[in-house]
């Protein structure tokens, strides 16, 4: 059994401590909302009054956090946690960040005598509850290799992407080819709904045809066509609008740091900027609502 | 046993027909080109010199040609061949071409007492070698259960789609909505490499994700990354990009006639303008060569 | 004094036959609304019961309608109108339409011995009544300076483009690259207030650098800025964005029909008909609203 | 007379320092260029060490500098050099940078009792060689009005756009405006040209009408309408695709770091990405060669 510290516990990282907790782990627990601090408790953890509080005695370190500059300003600098973390010690980043930020954090760790992966995870708030997310990993084999059997408990898929930040930089080029065949996936249905065609006939010969893919599959945007999705509960829970938007701005930055042209992917970002201002919080998936004529 | 005209045996056209051929069809066949009339007869149709005489004593045509005006001016008409064609006759016509055309020729054949379908395919020239076509129909299910023991000779999966027109626009729906994921797919490989990752794993990765299409299931447009295809054989064979910029120039057409925006559709027809200018002859996927670095 | 028959009296024809009677020339009117007939002979003008009543007796024949398939149906064909013309007349088509259109017209006019000039008009209704629209002529060069003294009494400036369709292509053109700056006037003036900029300041540099253009000059899309623009009157009067969405569509087939790339056209396009779901008769510099935050 | 340092002394540098020397100001020079500071020397101005030993006695500081992080480093941090400069000095930054880095040393700078503006400039090394640049200033009017006679003397345009920071958001905006609206000629006398009109006589219509805009007017992007264009010499000289790219990458971030939708801009942006990969040493009128049937 292993000692955790568990930095961050919002919607994602509520839930995946959670599990950890019923699988024997012993978790210490830090989040700056005491919301999240008297459920994590109540879930068994035990409360710290400080990330440095919360790292002392453990042998590994999760967080959870919401952007680049958040994880840096955590672990970073002369007074940043990873001087308080035993070394030794494994730290598993499950933030989806910067890939930059990323490498920045695992080479501060490595001198530190501390092994470091990115993983950040996909599934949305119901796969951190079920215990089924996807984790896209960047470090050594080796370490990813420890943490494989806490991955385990809180997802079901776990995919070596590469080195150091190799994970953030897979994470960010899945999601915005998601971003864009859910926007192609609405235009489609949308293109044809206006051609008289039933969305729901329309799917299912895509879904089977070279124009299939995961929005089709699994998470049919439009309304009525596939029960279990967000689309047909009015667009909530799910995938935010404006989660989506902040991975798109993602990867907007590591094409410009490359020199990369990526230009379905930015028109999805400016397409998402224009939903986000109406609709920002409801599922990605609503932004079909842009297309349809009937809506 | 049915007596069929075949109208355009062309790269697709032609093997349709040799399909049928060794089912035991009789075949009287038409192609402007003698090349096409050639090849026809040595696998065993009986050449006619002209459409008309081609559908003399048929009770089944088959046209395969090239775009809206070809069959419009084949059918249409006070001297079209509708008017040659016996009272009860099934047409079934392959060509891929606007939905507003399908509807004025179904329109005119059900005025002069024929069934007619639309019955636009996809699977390209291998997949109508080896009658494993994909069949996307449009029209009465009466006139589609008359045609399926034809289509499932020269096909594998056989959708219908709607009324008269329906089998182009989902067809139109399908092919903008895979020129998308195709182009999304090759930005974030490119994305992906040029931050370090290997295409491979990542292809692996986005394929079992939420990025997961049809092109990275079947068609990677990454040299080297799936043996069997174009792109690992320099973008020979396959779907041309000339006949993708005709699709998604059919996608603009049903936009425009309809009101709809289609961003993605239109960028993505926009990308491969551009590409064809170059590259018209390659297939579709090595639209990527516009996006990889070290290209 | 010329004997004028003017076919489509609507927003444009109306004023623009006004202007004709003002200055002394008579006119046979016809228009398929009563309301519009009514106005006509009101103002002067001798009302037709038809169109081919209409061009009766006259030497010059002008038409102002919606879209090609109008022209192509009212000129074209065994019973179109240019068979009721007398030989040598002059036809001078105002309407904004595909130059595929005016071409064929212009072919048929010729080979029944009448002048035929394509020329549509910039300006708006404004214009339109105060006799200062643009004229974009297609045609010979002799049968513009025919026509150039009524030109000259509708509007103010007269520019000869080319041959037959010119004055389309080039008035499709100039259309095309105003919806591009105004939206990139949009985009910018959104884009310096949201960074805190004064948008009157902001305008006023560009206006003066190299960020110049027309929007800027004349047509100020941010309310406030410019007293005389339909910004400052709630986007009321001026062109509608209805009126841009129908030229980006002429833009879309001139570039489809010549196999022409035009990423930002199409991009406007889609823009303009996302905007017009919602905003459609107002001002085509409305489009701002898309992209303000405080709006 | 004023004693200046001027720190970076490159393509724009160099001979804005020369002109400065030319009206009688004494220049202490720094640049990390032996080149450079041979050029500079070779002009009358006293070469420097250090940026550190440049700046000991002067009270204006000049700088002209590539990005953002040049800027940062050189001025801010414990050891930076708003450090070395003498307290009431004025620092007149001219390099193109983002706005929030210069508010970031806007603020340090005010601390320390410096005056600072951002004066980024537009006109090209030709404008920077005959003393005809624009600045587009930033900051307090007390500090633009001190900074005014050497403005004068190195430009003939200086606006003021608002507080710290803003004279780079103005200049941004304006950029971006820029982008759009020469890829928006190209592309329109591009269509226009495959549609058989002249470019010259196109550009000629489009400049009078309300196609109007800077690219018309001074820049046109097609080679041989305008003899004195970079376009009629090869695209040599002039503002290099890869400037404007770099431009556009700021205005991306601008857009991002305020939740604006720039859809046009983003796409000129990545066009500009494809253009660059190819020819990105070339003017940015150089683009127009994307779009062209006969290139």
């Amino acid at each position: 059994m292993t000692t955790i510290a568990f930095i961050g516990l919002g919607n994602m990282g509520g839930p995946m401590a959670v599990n950890l907790l019923k699988a024997g782990h012993g978790i210490t627990a830090y989040d700056l909302s005491d919301a999240a601090m008297t459920a994590a408790g109540e879930a068994g953890a035990t409360p710290a009054t400080s990330a440095g509080e919360a790292v002392t005695g453990a042998d590994t370190v999760i967080s959870m956090l919401p952007a680049s500059q958040h994880v840096e300003s955590l672990y970073l600098g002369a007074d940043g946690l990873l001087q308080s973390i035993a070394r030794g010690s494994l730290v598993i980043d499950c933030s989806t960040i910067a890939p930059a930020s990323s490498r920045k954090v695992a080479a501060a760790a490595a001198e530190l005598g501390l092994e470091f992966i990115d993983a950040p995870v996909s599934g949305g708030t119901a796969g951190a509850t079920a215990g089924t997310l996807t984790f896209i990993v960047g470090g050594e084999a080796g370490a990813l290799e420890r943490a494989r059997p806490l991955l385990e408990i809180m997802g079901q898929n776990i995919f070596h992407a590469g080195a150091a930040g190799a994970g953030q930089a897979a994470k960010i080029a899945n999601n915005m080819l998601l971003a864009i065949h859910m926007i192609g996936t609405s235009e489609a249905l949308s293109l044809g709904a206006a051609n008289g065609l039933d969305p729901k006939v329309l799917s299912e010969i895509m879904r089977n045809s070279s124009g299939g893919n995961w929005s089709l599959e699994k998470y049919n945007p439009w309304p009525g066509v596939m029960e279990a999705a967000p689309a047909s509960r009015d667009y909530s829970g799910g995938f935010g609008s404006a989660l989506m938007l902040k991975d798109l701005g993602l990867a907007a930055e590591a094409a410009m740091a490359t020199g990369s042209a990526i230009p379905l992917g930015e028109l999805a970002r400016n397409l998402y900027t224009l939903h986000c201002a109406e609709s920002g919080g409801l599922d990605f998936s609503s932004i079909v609502g842009m297309f349809r004529h009937d809506d």
